[in-house]
């Protein structure tokens, strides 16, 4: 698979069909801006459907043989993988069931390998529920270690993005007691290094990566903790070692702040890597979900999803917002992929 | 001590004279609208006058000889405790010194005594620096915890608040790997108690308290840590059990977004518990540090300061950023001595 040979066309997964995964696609794709039809949606045809009756909206659905099959202009394209459970629909909107979590799965394993063998150029994803993964048998936290797997192992990471500030997480789906255990200096160089190639393939031609420490006020000099003297200031100054223009540690009370790019307030960094879920993730998604995108570095496509769950206690009611999805998308179009850190 | 006869008069602790809080300090006072005779300064008469004279305002500095003397109106009141060092202006801006770090000791020990017995309605600090507090044997990790420890220990809590939200921490300045163990049912639950009370004294009839959980996802029912099972939860049904609006645990990369005060977006919740340091302070501080206050909630007085530190890097240029400082005492003023909880 090289960049030129791959059709400029995305998979976009259903999700857990009893979330709001297949209404947000359907009002995405029912936005012209989108082109749906170059977008091919992964999921369960009756699903869809029904998704675009409940809202209302003139979106012509068609219905796939083979992935490499086209749709009209104008339609959306639904291939529907083998190996999916039937009667996805008699399933209740914001109810866990196994069913929907095999059907998630079954969508995702089918588009990362599209993805994989270069019939698509990115993977946008759909959001899954954990506990309908779990009836299913299927036991990965999240999205990223399941295409992590699928993908034969390479190290990837998490980013959370919006246009204000980007966040690569050394650390996501774990206790934080254990998370804290997981902070090694290989896990926080590995990190800077795959957030300084993906910063690279965006075209920033010398990243400036900022790193927040894991303690209250980056340890205090070790006053409290030593996370940050005995593995995090090494791991920057080994990346700084391989010419990774690497800074910090920071106290992460102030690191993304001082990173964020708004009017006025020019970020000092272009990506910042956190050592855990929340700290990460807390300063991206303050100011509002629906302006973040979710984006896998280090496998080898590029995959973006939404910044937030199934929100099953709105699901079925058409009352979901897209922007987040549609954000997803867009962040897919433009990304090349050697965006996607190491490939 | 009444609130009835308290003088409506506050201290400010001037901080480490090597720091930028003499600056701040006569920035905040040279602007009209805060009426400098109404505020006694806790601090070194030298190093208040050198920074009167490197910021080139008009303020006349009135040198009191006990902390109930008044000033001449416009003029700023500046009380010497005993026990300061002598020769402090030698002292170069942006170094730790021992001599600065017992100043500033000595200015928070008086300043609090004369909070206690009732010379000022309120105490307000400018930063002070770890390292030199260290330097003169000064072994707490901050105001909060000192100002505990002359109060007699009552249970004190940090609050971080701007305009937006109000975040209760429940530990504060330790390592990351001990603050969970000092995530106790009991200190949760004390925690949420102090909220509610110092909402209470705030004039909220019934506050609506979010507590955020420690876990990525709040623990995702049980897969991320448990900690929300067997702690957290616990907490807060029992602060129900008392009558309190308590709620969660909440995933904490939402919760804040939630409680957001914004144009167009009414908060959720009156304040928000947070487990760590940096899960309440990344999103009060992500806006700007210009906007924040911290108040001590829990002791018997008022207390308030700048939601930032020493500045050393800055200090004795005279472009220190007042406007943290002005908020702290801007809150201290209208804050009534019921306001700091427990009392």
């Amino acid at each position: 698979m090289t960049a030129t040979s791959a059709p400029a066309r995305l998979a976009l997964t259903m999700g857990d069909p009893a979330g709001i995964g297949p209404e947000i696609i359907v009002r995405a794709l029912a936005d012209a801006s989108q082109v749906p039809s170059s977008v091919l949606v992964v999921g369960d045809l009756p699903v869809m459907r029904r998704a675009v009756a409940m809202l209302g909206v003139r979106l012509p659905v068609a219905q796939l043989e083979t992935p490499d099959d086209t749709a009209p202009p104008g339609a959306m394209a639904v291939w529907q993988p083998p190996g999916m459970p039937g009667h996805l629909i008699e399933r209740a909107p914001g109810q866990v069931h196994a069913d929907c979590g095999r059907a998630a799965a079954a969508c995702i394993e089918a588009a990362a390998r599209l993805a994989l063998d270069g019939h698509v150029s990115a993977l946008v994803t759909a959001p899954i529920h954990k506990e309908a993964l779990a009836a299913a048998g299927v036991c990965y936290p999240g999205h990223t270690e399941m295409l992590q797997a699928i993908a034969g192992g390479p190290p990837v990471r998490m980013m959370l993005a919006n246009d204000e500030l980007r966040v690569v997480l050394v650390t996501i789906h774990v206790a934080l007691r254990r998370a804290i255990d997981l902070v090694t200096q290989d896990a926080v160089l590995d990190t800077i290094r795959i957030a300084h190639r993906a910063a690279l393939a965006w075209g920033r031609p010398a990243p400036k990566v900022g790193v927040a420490g894991l303690n209250p006020h980056a340890g205090e000099g070790g006053l409290f903790g030593d996370e940050e003297l005995r593995i995090i200031g090494p791991a920057i100054a080994a990346a700084r070692a391989e010419g990774i223009d690497a800074h910090g540690p920071y106290a992460p009370d102030t690191v993304f702040m001082r990173a964020r790019h708004a009017p006025g307030h020019p970020g000092e960094f272009d990506l910042v890597v956190a050592m855990t879920h929340d700290h990460g993730l807390i300063p991206v998604k303050y100011l509002g979900v629906e302006r973040g995108v979710n984006v896998t570095l280090g496998l080898p496509f590029v995959r973006t999803s939404p910044d937030h769950g199934t929100a099953f206690d709105i699901a079925g009611r058409g009352i979901a917002d897209a922007r987040s999805l549609k954000a997803a998308i867009a962040w897919a179009r433009a990304a090349q992929p050697a965006a996607a850190g190491l490939s």
